[in-house]
């Protein structure tokens, strides 16, 4: 249950990490938007393994196949888009000796706990390959948005303490930069000392966290719903549904809970256009829930990535004692790659967010 | 739209904060459950304005009636339990000058953005007053919930930066430590200096945020889903839609992200009960959405209040510049008042994630 | 579970027949709509008993009070609009000896099996005073789509084999014509003998079924799902939701399977106005799930009234063979009644279909 | 939007007639279930077509690809089951001249006039091969169903009015005896006489409509919700979703409106072995919307097929005046495919009620 995200702009997903295909169905989407394989596939290339040497080695081509809701000409067709993502084979491989043991911080004692069964090669559905079919769905919203003027633009704003120099809503911060250093850092300073610490992790054999920061730009006034589908909590559902991610603050945040109301409160102003905007923006975007027109400004903090290159106590899935043994490659550090699972989940809930209100509101 | 929370225990709440009433319908509970009126008013009554001097001296008696979904011999009937709060009467007041004028940090300009059309009086459906009826609801989920050993409770943990030296866990909490001080904070050094930073702001017409933790205690291995409804990002949803909410973290939140995967993973351990466990709990009680048996343990910032005794600079309705001037009382810190409402949207969050859970797998 | 319907216009009902109040709450209403308490209170007018010798002489005034969602001027908010009926109370009767026996086609067996309790008084939930809040919301439902010219009504069209000749999507039918007689049939002929025949049932002690056929006039063409929410799929589901009915057909219906494909196909035509219609109306104005400009054409089956004046063996809670006596007054025939009732559903589903189309398509 | 059905047990279909492929996500399934790709098959092979002289000749091999969901021993995992049906290419034909008009009593209008474009090959997604994936998660709600003792069956009752002479409630049907004859209707007279009937429309390029009946055995009191959601509108939503349904009744139907409530009301007994029962069936296995233990008996009303071998009136896209001359082959009877439809709807229902039955009450 609960694979699906969205009230007027679902988004469906499946597939287990190493099964026979991930994937994902986008239903609700307006027709007669231009959509192209390439415009799927870029997202998924940002978001595989293997771009760099930060992340890790293993090879997985992610070729995004649609399965429908598009005409033959490239445009949508309101029903239904289906896109899958086949795996490279992996079974073979002896899964069993070190996967009876319950990998800390994994999730493989949880999905026992639950369902009483589980997927054992890579992890299963608790996989972050399950986000491949996010970033497809992602990119089908962006298709919705764009002609409307909104941008959504994340990029890694800490890593392990080591923090970015770059503005919180995003002012001049270009995708180019962002795709500049393989870390998916802005500010070119921080970029070189993110990167040192994560090389050191991986020589460690140990891995570091971070935060990623999403700015939504061109956002109207007006979207989001008052009261439980506030804007600001359904973005945090959307990000705390990303797995490692253990925090999400918007606008001021935690940080903010320090200042005073009247060191807090965003006064509004007359624009030199007529519009209405606020003089800061320690809302972050939204008041009452409800977008006011600024910039959305997001911080999501993920935990180091549990999978290390160390021996580490834990127990079988019988209870004993029993040691994982490091194998394989590991990710030391999944905020690079995060990033466009960020974007896409933005997106989507800022296209979910924009069909709802039109068919409220008109 | 979107004033409905949960897929299986659904709350639906409705109401302007000077309008009639207040309310809230419950569908989905369990039948046969006891359920008095008492059970709804203790925690409206920890709630509701007027308590102490820390909060705002409005008076509202905030009498439950229950409508529907209750036998005459006090049990739940599986029907929809309808709760209603009437208002005392504040028709009649002028409202009009002053809130000609959009109020910094309120919603008033983005209703009038999205609707065009707001109830003037009191702030509407965006007043804290709309959370009487999800109190009332959390007071069923938890005649739900505490059969099972299910024991949620939370406090002020921080206000201003003044922090709560307590268990991140609530290992020795009792709701009864946690009511001993108008704050309701558990440490009583600290409570002390908190009331009294609460009180400065009082006087000088300012007010000021905080943090309010949460720890769900009792809850077993296995609720939760998988993907998009992990019970990490419902609890984040559900805590945004708290108005002045900004923040959301769970177990290590934001500090995780300074440690490596060694520092942090949480070792699995089997009590002496046979009982798996993890010796450390950063994972805070989620891993891969799903619980892992250990106490959920949750930060949710407040912003500090937007209401101020002091003029501040805004525009009206036709973005012309104008001054707010301050008028009546207000409320120097909600944080105190938000434990209930954080504690209900939790115990709803977690009945609903019970009987998903027990619907999919029995 | 289950008190809700829609998805865009979401219509939640509440209350035991004999509790303090039923109720309902529209979530997701557009704003700025007129809409005053007089348009909801003439709807439950309509579906009040004692209105005629043909409909139960019980005396409920039945008198609405909206609790929220209406601005002082009589303009819907955006937000939820609660409205309640008071039951006139009906404690201190005696059902204990009564009511321990079930009732034959009555759902106090079906309640006992599903929930282990249920409201003795009246029915509970199952009464047909739930249908109170969805007359209600089915008035919200209308000022929504008046505006655009979308008109509903609905007639009894058969009494026990009695037939009305009328035109099948309600051409020449005006609400005055369907008010003129107390059965509600706009055919004064077939009226006279339906009154006859009712009056009959009620001598006899015994009850009569029928049908009510609903036309949905100034639909335009595009509303509606294409596959699982289909238009009449949604209606469907509307109208049996309704108690006692058993049998939904639109267009042909069952009379169309006597036909080939070549006497049913609607051919299309352009009318002087070069609009394309459909020059027949076999397929009662849905076309794959979609409505195509033409008016929509349903009937719905009632089965005679559950309730009669008659001895009847049964069994007791227990499984023992028991009797029942007859007792109080009953309604021999519903379906006079029940005509504002289908109203209510088929514009509760056309609101919502209208709000889901225009959120998808603009 | 609209492509998925069920709350607990949700089904979602993708695919468009003609394109890569047809699909089905199947979310909210018990974990721990076998189910083999054999169990799927079995049931695609009863829906597809060129079984038969009766029905179309086209060759669809429908061969299932699981992609997701079920572990490599062949049990579901609790996560989304995704299935896929790959079409046999037909591109390359030449649909222009002829799609240009609208076919009489198909979707091609509405579609364009809801979203103003649409999947011209083999009529997109309003084709009846959408239903390949409801027949796949069929399979699925069977092997949630079956060990329950849960048996749906369904069969040709009527065609063009011939009936066939088969118990209601499906007493003494089995499946060998659907199966037995080509037209899937288990009386032998009848099917013989349906069968001529099917030839003779297909030697005179026309076709013909008629019923299935559905049984649904085994199915325990208790199922369904009380009101919106009660078992028998969600059957009737489900039926009416299905290409071609005009009509749905439950139990007595259309013809119970004909009795008086003393000749309709079904009085309860208590069987030899305690369990309390009706002793006639009127009410179809349901009361108030709620499973009474007794079997559920539906009938579905199909129009005859509106693709026919013969020259039609139409307009063009334009509106213009336009014939539509006979193409390809045709089905002249869909009831024998249909059954297969009939009975995966069913079962999805069914698993769906199942679960949020389990889910509320335990």
């Amino acid at each position: 249950m609960g694979n699906s995200f969205g009230r007027s702009f679902v988004v469906t997903t499946f597939g287990e990490s190493h099964g026979p295909a991930l994937g994902v169905v986008v239903d609700g989407c307006p027709p007669k938007l231009p959509l192209a394989v390439a415009d799927i596939q870029r997202e998924l290339d940002r978001r595989k393994p293997g771009q760099s040497s930060l992340t890790s080695p293993r090879r997985e081509p992610d070729q995004v196949e649609i399965l429908s809701g598009i005409s033959d000409d490239g445009r949508t067709l309101g029903t239904p888009i289906a896109m899958i993502v086949r795996s490279v084979d992996a079974r073979g491989k002896d899964y069993g000796e070190v996967e009876r043991n319950y990998r800390p911080s994994h999730a493989d004692f949880t999905y026992d706990a639950k369902f009483g069964i589980r997927a054992i090669a890579g992890g299963g559905r608790a996989s972050a390959r399950e986000t491949v079919g996010r970033v497809a769905a992602g990119a089908v919203a962006r298709a919705v948005l764009a002609p409307l003027g909104v941008d959504v633009i994340a990029w890694v704003d800490e890593v392990a303490g080591i923090a970015a120099a770059v503005d919180a809503d995003g002012d001049g911060v270009t995708r180019e930069a962002v795709e500049a250093t393989p870390v998916r850092c802005p500010d070119p300073t921080a970029a070189a000392l993110m990167t040192a610490r994560i090389e050191r992790a991986r020589k460690d054999g140990d891995s570091v966290g971070g935060v990623v920061r999403c700015a939504c730009r061109g956002v109207p006034a007006g979207w989001g719903q008052p009261v439980f589908d506030k804007l600001d909590a359904t973005l945090a559902a959307a990000m705390l549904s990303i797995p490692a991610v253990k925090g999400f603050e918007l606008g001021s945040g935690f940080a903010g809970t320090l200042l005073t109301g009247s060191e807090h409160n965003d006064r509004f102003v007359r624009g030199d256009d007529g519009v209405i905007r606020t003089a800061t923006n320690r809302s972050g975007g939204v008041q009452g829930g409800i977008s006011n027109g600024m910039p959305l400004s997001m911080r999501i903090a993920f935990k180091p990535t549990a999978t290390i290159m160390r021996a580490q106590d834990t127990v079988d899935s019988d209870g004993n004692p029993s040691v994982i043994e490091p194998r394989g490659r590991h990710d030391p550090c999944v905020l690079p790659r995060a990033v466009s699972i960020v974007e896409a989940m933005a997106l989507i809930t800022l296209a979910d967010a924009y069909l709802r209100h039109r068919g409220q509101v008109g």
